[in-house]
């Protein structure tokens, strides 16, 4: 039998060490960016049905506290606002994803060092070394048991979450390699997370679990609570009890741009994650090619056979349905409507005539084998002439600007609704500044509403 | 394929249907004998260290609140309160059994009862209705997913425990069967627990989070947070991401006595559980027989092959090393040492000649494949005569008075030396009373320490 790598302590030896002077620029501005995103996110979901809930269940528990919920006027206790924000930044499932990890990193990541942050006053360049020690910890944990582990039934969000949340509030808390280990034991021991559940509010709950999970985890290392050291890969540990895979080379061989949050992809469209392929090519032959979609004759859509079940609603008649309609999407995206903006899908948009005819001139060939990221259009006009496209939605873009550009836009889009303009611009500029803060408690705080 | 039982929704009728005119009066005798255990191990556990560490925790996080800690001072949360109360009761691994459910049932149920009875000033009847809906409910769980589940490395206390907190809380806040399952569903999604970390504090922690997340669902369910109703027997949900079994059969199927409580296994001894059944033997012939050690000639054993890499230290020389001998366990029984008293494992016991006399006259013929709560024990005295008897830890005791008396040794022993002779007279009485009380506060009040 070939000997178990200890993936464990090589992982918290990584994130123990991970230090601000090794990080490259760019490692910072995608920190900001995944913050504007998770805030724009965390903004909107604060407002949801389940977020209410896990308040008011809180409040009644009595865990009023210093700590912010972000988008909210209540304040919690700290272990209590890691739940709530975490629960309400995956509510619209509108947040980022990482391929590596198979699940949404951010998520559990920031509301356990918000909440730890506020309360230990932490700097800024802090939360910024703790949010990428956590962000690769959810890649390499991710790696170690996919695929199997999603496949039984795991939602790798709540439970390689766990560790990822760990890594970043035991990276803030500055424990070292063997207290990070140990603190990834005590997060072994309460991960969890059921896909079964997914389409009610325990999907984001999983989220707000991790992070809560996560923060107590390092905390109770901290105190010299004592768990195994080697849970990753022990028998009977977290790979061994949840997977039938444990790829120690995958998990420690770094991806090839050297970060995997480099690999972060965002969601620009508040719609299935299925469409965004699609909007994008439509995007893209609009906006190169300026001509009025009445000049439109004929839309072909190519794209993964998949799509068909999850996303393929000819007529929708609701918002919600709207969002998992291709042709809807692509119509919308055609004639200019803001599809990041979350008020873009309502009833009225699915009968405007224009949209209308629109779906009616799409025809869309599935094709079996595809990878569900990719998209091809043909758009032929009333000239005859065609214009063709592609995207695959699974790539990150190459050009931090642009991309910066389209999160700034669903920034102002989630944000100026809840905040106004000025608190939206002022969380825009303490997110710009997180590197200058002397305290992160400043950052979550310019998010809640009064 | 044969059609899937709807076993979360029956567990879930059952649970919410358990009413106090149907409880047998031995089951209430039965439910205050776990009480008097599970008061007896908590307030001892309660000076463990690792209590001392959640305590610590808490407090940072500003969870002071109206909850009584059990054999403690502080106060805290109701959630919280479910959380430590739940690690100090398992913290010393002295608390009951239930082979059905294949853990420990009573330390994920009791905790989470005490913090919601506590704030709700809920009767002592709805308490014992509440305590006997969520031990029957670890019973049909735990035979559900077993063997496989357990085998593959989960901690049934807390995963299995989490649904009969669930059942617990949710009985005593008067969910209908509907919200029940879905209470199941918030469960499931947060019930976790690995084997691996037998051995560190996490083990009793297992205890404690299934009791945390157990109110938790209960309470978030009565609020209208959503999740499946059919957790444990859907696709991806618990029993198929954690076991290879799903009997529902046996889950449904009633145990012959009719009820799983009637099946509680208590622990009379501070020292490993295979050490249980060669105590007893040794305790019946020395009190059958009244002779003193020292005309002892011969001590033959024969248990299962098992316990030979458990608990067969032959030369102890400390206290713990004491509690993993069954030379030692079975010397102590055989001179009336309290085997019930933690304080009787001590270095100095290892160490008195007559007791290491006793060791030394010791054979053990250990016995391939047999059941490991069995043992038969042969004593041979100086005028050649022999005595023989079994013992069978695995059955619970047909004498209920008996059994009481054992249980109010322990509590005695355990209680004492922490609440002092009148404190624990009180609690014991409010234990005997709390199907009078109008408010189970007063009970666990008394089981503070000031």
């Amino acid at each position: 039998m070939a000997a178990v790598v200890p993936v464990t302590a090589e992982i918290a030896k990584r994130a123990a060490a991970l230090a601000w002077q090794d990080l490259p620029d760019d490692l910072v501005e995608r920190t900001k960016q995944c913050l504007l995103d998770w805030f724009a996110v965390t903004i909107a979901g604060a407002q949801e049905d389940l977020t209410g809930i896990l308040i008011a269940e809180a409040l009644e528990d009595g865990a009023k506290g210093p700590a912010t919920l972000v988008g909210r006027s209540e304040t919690v206790l700290p272990s209590t606002a890691a739940l709530i924000n975490g629960a309400a930044s995956h509510a619209l499932d509108y947040d980022d994803v990482n391929f590596s990890m198979g699940g949404h990193p951010t998520v559990t990541v920031v509301p356990a060092l918000l909440a730890l942050g506020e309360q230990m006053k932490a700097s800024g360049r802090l939360f910024i070394e703790s949010f990428v020690a956590g962000y690769e910890t959810s890649g390499r944990v991710g790696r170690l048991v996919a695929p199997s582990h999603y496949q039984k039934g795991f939602h790798v969000t709540g439970t390689v979450g766990s560790f990822s949340a760990t890594a970043a509030a035991g990276r803030m808390l500055g424990l070292d390699d063997r207290q990070l280990a140990v603190a990834f034991g005590i997060a072994a021991t309460q991960a969890a997370g059921l896909k079964s559940n997914f389409g009610t509010m325990c999907k984001p709950l999983h989220a707000g679990t991790a992070s809560e999970h996560g923060l107590r985890a390092a905390r109770l290392a901290a105190r010299g609570f004592t768990a195994r050291g080697d849970s990753l890969e022990c028998d009977q540990g977290f790979a061994s009890s949840q997977s039938d895979h444990l790829n120690a080379e995958a998990a420690l061989g770094e991806p090839p741009s050297g970060w995997h949050l480099r690999n972060n992809l965002f969601k620009y469209h508040a719609a299935c994650y299925l469409t965004h392929a699609p909007i994008e090519c439509a995007k893209e032959i609009r906006l190169k090619n300026n001509f009025p979609p009445e000049r439109v004759q004929k839309i072909l859509l190519r794209i993964d056979s998949g799509a068909d079940k999850v996303c393929n609603i000819p007529n929708p008649t609701t918002g919600l349905e709207a969002k998992f309609s291709l042709r809807q999407t692509v119509a919308m995206a055609l004639t200019g409507v803001d599809t990041a903006n979350l008020e873009s899908y309502n009833e009225a948009v699915t009968q405007e005539p224009r949209i209308k005819d629109l779906r009616d001139k799409m025809s869309i060939d599935f094709q079996p084998h595809w990878a569900h990221s990719l998209a091809e259009m043909a758009i032929q006009l009333d000239d005859g002439t065609t214009i063709e496209v592609k995207h695959d939605s699974g790539i990150p873009w190459a050009d931090l600007e642009k991309q910066r550009q389209a999160i700034e836009t669903k920034f102002d889009s989630l944000v100026t609704p809840l905040l106004g303009v000025s608190g939206t611009r002022r969380l825009h500029d303490a997110i710009e500044r997180i590197d200058e803060l002397t305290d992160v408690g400043k950052l979550v705080r310019a998010s809640a509403r009064s």
